[in-house]
């Protein structure tokens, strides 16, 4: 069993803290194109991860590659693969990386495979799927669906919208139409669902929902918000959960109802935040765009969760990237890192990767409830380029804190559809800003007028490949899982459980239920949300 | 004329770093009700600004107020509104707040009154909006427009489209339907372009070309894309840029083409992220919401310009906001802030604040190119609550770093559409979550397991009002405009330009031109980008 302990009883990261600091103009103006030659590793389906604009030189990549060792990542790794409870607090086993293929032994929980049960139910998701699709599974006033609507919050919002738009391009290139549209409802505020309702037609309409304990307030609250629409009005559904399936535990109150037209299972083992890949995701990406496609996704998550497995960090892109944000968080004392795509259809990935990052290392105790005397997660946040040049970028460049960055980028367009244009097609343009953003934060420049001087040492880092095809989306998604978890051990954090939303809960009852203290109740009475306003 | 002199040269900023700190557990617990009512201040339009949650007393207020009158903010605020050149890398006047109304001198420039010039702008959109729904102007086949698509980036989309977001639900209460729907094409990734050219019906859709300069490289590429798909297939439109009005400035090479259906205009004294209440943002919003309904979001942001003249901080919301920013970030030392609405609408309200607030005070020299030795700009980032809770809160409660919070909340939803489910409405669930949080921020917990410990002292500030209304909204934008510029005369900073966006501009031609640098090559070559990849 591999040893747990924390960051700061390793001797690598003490050596680290002395280590001189590479200034990355210097680096990149003196051999440039062998740096960036040396510095990329392959990280799944395509995907290269490049790190040769980041403050690191072979010195520290040497210590890096200690620190690894003393904190036994790949031993961690193959624990948590082989089924160990890495999710401390909940005494729980973490296993979304085996939702998409089978790395370590054959898992068992109560005498059952696991692997064979995430399988059975992928299964059953694209046998609904094509179900659907073929017409076979209809409306219950006998029409086809051609709208899904996912209900869920947090994990069970963020990750799956965020591939379906990733996606939603994709699958148009060629003149091809997704098979059903999505739409998403998510918050408790009414507006949401409303919105949603109001654009969609419930006779043709398909909902997905989405809580894993079934219990979750906002998607119950959103659930019977939906029913009541769909059982009112003139073209009142006879019964409308029979338009609905669950994804839900085998344990939760959604799981047994006859209710709804169906029900596909999720387990403990499988957090919120990682469930993407899993039939929360499945669900809606299957349905919309069919299920060889949410099965392409698994593909290329499965191969960066393989690439994962590399021992060193020189050739495991996952394991590399914690390190240098290690490196980045402890020593250099920078509290955030921006994730920004060069890719419209990437646009809400970052708000994945900031509930990803920041719920699983947020955390100001260790995996055994003891204290850390370090910084954890970082703040993550992220627009995609070419948009944020032209708003949040000034504070990058000139701004008084340095913001480390993670660029990702890809050769070709998704629908193959552009134009040539004063000498360069619109791909061309994106990808030379992206070139362009990579080198002026690295070097900056220097100018008579100080308005106009940059001073560079801003580190990125840049994932690239050919095109955003749902095999590198899916490794890149399980690129950054895979980080977020080594860096976890890193920190030696439990990075599975999320004790930090508790407290709100519990309050937000009291205040529901009428008897809280009073600061609290002065604050729910200007807000209205105290019984007695009602 | 007022004094412009460093943070660092004001005798209460030193004071401020040596008063003993507040924990606000404490203040909230010992009077929690006198407190919320003592500390809030009106900031037009029915919104208030509470303080109460966070971390200061009346010792600090009293020494950020003598702060306040050192810096002299007020007769800063006079002299912007009155025509001086606060722009002054630039040379310009800074007037976006005389596009909504005149509160200072009769502003003129080459012998016009500016005043006047913003008004009869804004009067030829309403014209021009009124024509376009009473079908007076029609599209080049003869049907009748009901789809807007605006192209433009940064300024140019941020604000426009969180306002068009904020506001779409506001004017379907009752029934009614917006006028016309909207779209918008920002990225220079074509898949955008091209998503957007997917969903509409040319023939019925009017592009909306923004660009004050009118070489925005992004939107011009955008045009062409869209004027080479109007113009071809067998649906093609004789005059593709009659579907198109430019919002520009008189001076751009879009302005005297009379190629397109119309023009309005904007001047240099309005940046892009302060111009959603110019034709920037008004074309659109008329558009599909009615003239009146951006009417009064300018009145709206009329009245908060109007409140932010109150001397005292203690009655003016948008400077006690810029204080207590200012005393966060440079003497507790917290380099990040959220902005976080419990209101869906509001959905990409944060993203534009992102740019407002970043892009304005993101910088390292100050107003008179000099070196500032003291932290400026925040990093800014926010998604809407409760969804937020589900995602990044764990870091925001537990994380080894403290991130003061900016809460938004209205007591009734937008559209009136609820359900009562388990004793309470969903207005009143969000609500409740809201002050919820706002209490487990500021006062944490204790617990005998430090997994479930919540430290507290994470302060934050609510802005409340009754709906999200045209007014509110307006008002709203305008506090944190005013905000960041009482910030930006805080750190004597000049917050109307955005040297740090040119690097990456010089770089990008360098790249497009093929001329580059080696390093810059190698890394263009990765994503294809180089002239040679064609």
């Amino acid at each position: 069993m591999p040893k747990y302990q924390n960051l700061d009883r390793c001797k690598a990261y003490f050596e680290l803290l002395n280590l001189p600091k590479l200034e990355i103009s210097h680096a990149l103006a003196e051999n440039g194109p062998d740096r960036l030659k040396r510095y990329e590793i392959p990280l799944g389906a395509g995907l290269t991860y490049n790190y040769a604009a980041k403050a690191v030189g072979d010195s520290v990549l040497a210590k890096l590659e200690e620190l690894a060792a003393e904190q036994e990542l790949i031993p961690k790794y193959q624990a948590l693969l082989n089924g160990e409870i890495m999710n401390t607090g909940e005494n729980r086993m973490v296993l979304h990386q085996l939702a998409r293929g089978r790395l370590g032994n054959d898992v068992r929980s109560e005498g059952r495979s696991l692997s064979e049960f995430y399988q059975k139910q992928n299964e059953r998701v694209s046998h609904f799927a094509h179900a659907v699709q073929s017409r076979e599974i209809l409306g219950s006033t006998g029409k086809a669906f051609d709208t899904v609507v996912q209900i869920g919050i947090g994990g069970s919002d963020l990750g799956p919208r965020a591939l379906y738009l990733a996606l939603e391009n994709y699958v148009r290139a060629g003149g091809n139409s997704p098979k059903m549209k999505a739409e998403f409802i998510s918050n408790v505020d009414p507006d949401d669902a409303a919105a949603v309702m109001n654009r969609v037609d419930p006779e043709t309409t398909l909902f997905v929902l989405v809580s894993k304990s079934g219990t979750t307030q906002e998607t119950l609250t959103n659930e019977e918000f939906v029913v009541k629409k769909l059982a009112s009005g003139p073209r009142a559904l006879p019964a409308p959960r029979k338009h609905m399936v669950a994804v839900t535990s085998e344990t939760s109150p959604l799981a047994n109802s006859d209710a709804y037209l169906d029900a596909f299972f999720i387990d403990d083992y499988i957090g919120g935040r990682y469930s993407a890949t899993s039939p929360v995701g499945g669900v809606v990406l299957s349905l919309c765009f069919g299920s060889p496609v949410f099965e392409a996704v698994l593909a290329g998550a499965h191969e960066a969760d393989r690439a994962a497995l590399e021992p060193a960090p020189s050739a495991n892109a996952a394991m590399l990237d914690a390190l240098i944000g290690l490196y980045e968080r402890n020593v250099l004392k920078l509290p955030a890192t921006a994730v920004l795509p060069y890719s419209q259809a990437l646009s809400r990935f970052p708000a994945h990767l900031q509930q990803l990052d920041m719920e699983s290392n947020g955390k100001t105790v260790n995996r055994d409830g003891g204290p850390v005397a370090y910084e954890t997660g970082p703040l993550v946040f992220g627009e995609p380029g070419t948009n944020g040049q032209h708003s949040f970028y000034q504070l990058l460049h000139q701004g008084t804190d340095i913001v480390p960055l993670q660029f990702v980028g890809f050769r070709e367009s998704q629908l193959h559809d552009d134009i040539e244009f004063q000498g360069s097609t619109g791909q061309q343009k994106l990808n030379a800003n992206l070139a362009a953003q990579i080198v002026a934060f690295a070097c900056g420049k220097e100018d008579q007028n100080p308005n106009k001087c940059f001073a560079g040492g801003r580190p990125s880092s840049l994932i690239y490949g050919d095109r955003l095809t749902p095999q590198a989306l899916g490794a890149l998604l399980a690129h950054f899982e895979n980080k977020v978890m080594f860096q976890g051990f890193l920190w030696n954090l439990n990075s599975f459980d999320q004790e930090g939303v508790q407290l709100g809960k519990v309050l937000t009852k009291q205040v529901l239920g009428g008897e809280m203290p009073e600061h609290l109740r002065a604050f729910a009475e200007l807000l209205g949300a105290a019984p007695e306003n009602t």
